[in-house]
């Protein structure tokens, strides 16, 4: 990945709107596969199982995922188009709870759909294919503010740790919390990073540490339960993590660990960032104790990727994909609109004209 | 493991002395595998790449084979023996560098070497085959009043996190950590057990989690960082983890991620407990500062374990073993001999009579 290409999208929708081409990045860092998605089936376990993810790319890929189905629907009249339209909407908001993106991108086309009620059917799959290329757009045009407001926090020598992925392969672009680094390389930065693995998918070591080393930064990867000792070593100057979902109080739902990362840097005394955008805010959910919170099979932790079983077969084990981070550890939340911070009601309503 | 079998030394001397067997730590879960120690080269290995681990374990099989060395000495006099004893005793010493213990149980032989100098090379072979035989019958017996003494922490209902494996594979017989637990099902007392997997080994995963579901206790396998959530669920009233070396001064280190769960223990205002036999408190080292961090090879997070590699090749990786606790974050240090509390130069120094 050189400087160009981390710029395009990782989930392509094709010209003529049949199909979704996506890089399954489960695959990733071994191999690079492209997998084509068409059917109902086909969309619901790329996202279930992780060949896209990242909330602002499911989001995207929930999109076009709902055109292309729409596009199959056989119907001459709203109604029934719009019956078979719902039912495709919901199968594909039930692949993954705690993103708010995906439930966002889908009630935008839904939107749409429901605003060319008096329209012909085709005249409604143009508008619908105009909406989620829109999404798309908005997202890559989003990335690259978020990244820029990012960059502001950035200084010479810094060490960032990070943690999960939220690059280019979790958006279009840029990404949310790698955007900036991507932008300060690119300026000539002098700064390093360090990326937690991110067990048990290890996002970070498959996806964060080969977009960041296939761009020429300085990344050096390390187990979750080192991040305490690099913090006191010295080497980390900010924490930039995405969202899955943000409630209107600040409390920042992302990936399993975050929560524990923004605890150590308020122990260590270094400020912690969230990084997404405004399409991750929810402003309907209060407090973070109205997310839900993923849970996912136990045999992620056991088994998967490993040559013989890690656990005892007989082992219980707890796999929550999530969690949260408490407002009250978050130095600001970074948008493509500016940089909050607290207190967040005030600062995320603000955003939202409240 | 029934509730007899965790109480069998796992590290044994034979008869004649001429050799010891250890269980391979790292084929478990999947294969109980014995293996026989003689060459200096054998104990060098088992101990470098953890076959046998935990510190007092490590303590016990140097010992063992600093004695099973000694035996192969050909010299007639007390000077030549000692030349090539110590020559031995170094070469093991230096196989890892932060659990004291390996050096506690060398120089005790040592000391045995030297009171007999002017025994017969013989005589002064009897008197080490009962010193390093008296060093494991001791760290079963501490590992006893230990766990005596972390049962008391306990109570009815009570959720327990650890780190790492301080169980009987760790120790000879109940384990340091794990001692309590399972003293606690023994007597019948409801709790269950948060295990963190403890990577880049996994540790927690392979041998925790097989130790204490062997033995009949509910045990839940985690992520390391999957611990700050699981605390705020509150699920857990205390964590209890061992150590390899612990200050003057109360500093802890231990596995790598020690720290982590301390200060996460802290924020959610949870007592966390550090459990260890008095051999592994370490009077000459002042401060967590003075403990040197074990840095181990990048493929043990990249590969080790894997089908396919789980980061690119080309990225660095940072891999210390250990991390060191401050003392603040420690609400108790339980020895052989009793809780001790802050202020831990105090109450460590009175331990040693000082």
């Amino acid at each position: 990945m050189n400087s160009e290409l981390y710029k395009i999208n990782n989930v392509r929708l094709s010209d003529d709107g049949s199909c979704v081409t996506i890089i399954d990045q489960t695959k990733l860092p071994g191999r690079t596969e492209y997998l084509t998605l068409k059917t109902p089936e086909d969309f619901f376990e790329a996202i279930y199982e992780l060949k896209v993810r990242g909330a602002p790319a499911i989001g995207i890929c929930a999109a076009f995922g709902v055109f292309c189905l729409a596009r199959t629907i056989d119907a001459s009249d709203y109604e029934s188009f719009i019956e078979k339209f719902d039912e495709y909407r919901r199968y594909l908001d039930s692949s993954r709870p705690t993103a708010v993106n995906l439930s966002w991108a889908l009630n935008r086309m839904r939107s749409v759909a429901e605003r060319g009620r008096d329209k012909p059917v085709t005249e409604i799959l143009t508008l619908l294919e105009a909406e989620c290329r829109e999404i798309q757009a908005e997202d890559a045009s989003m990335c690259r503010a978020i990244s820029e407001y990012g960059f502001s926090l950035m200084k010479e020598g810094d060490g960032i740790l990070t943690h999960c992925n939220a690059g280019p392969l979790a958006t279009s672009s840029y990404g949310t919390a790698l955007g900036p680094l991507l932008l300060a390389r690119e300026r000539g930065l002098n700064f390093r990073v360090f990326a937690d693995e991110t067990r048990p998918l290890l996002q970070g070591a498959r996806l964060t540490a080969y977009e960041l080393a296939r761009a020429g930064i300085d990344v050096t990867l390390i187990c979750d339960n080192m991040a305490s000792l690099v913090m006191k070593n010295g080497w980390i100057q900010a924490c930039f993590v995405g969202c899955d979902r943000v409630a209107a109080n600040g409390d920042a739902a992302n990936k399993i660990g975050t929560s524990g990362v923004a605890i150590l840097a308020a122990h260590y005394g270094i400020p912690f960032y969230v990084l997404g955008p405004t399409s991750t805010i929810d402003m309907n959910c209060g407090t973070g104790d109205d997310i839900e919170i993923e849970l996912r099979a136990p045999d992620e932790i056991k088994v998967k990727f490993y040559e013989q079983p890690m656990a005892p077969e007989e082992v219980k084990c707890y796999n929550p994909a999530f969690d949260v981070t408490d407002n009250s550890l978050i130095t600001g939340i970074v948008t493509e609109r500016g940089i909050c911070r607290a207190p967040y009601e005030k600062s995320l309503g603000e955003l939202f004209g409240k």
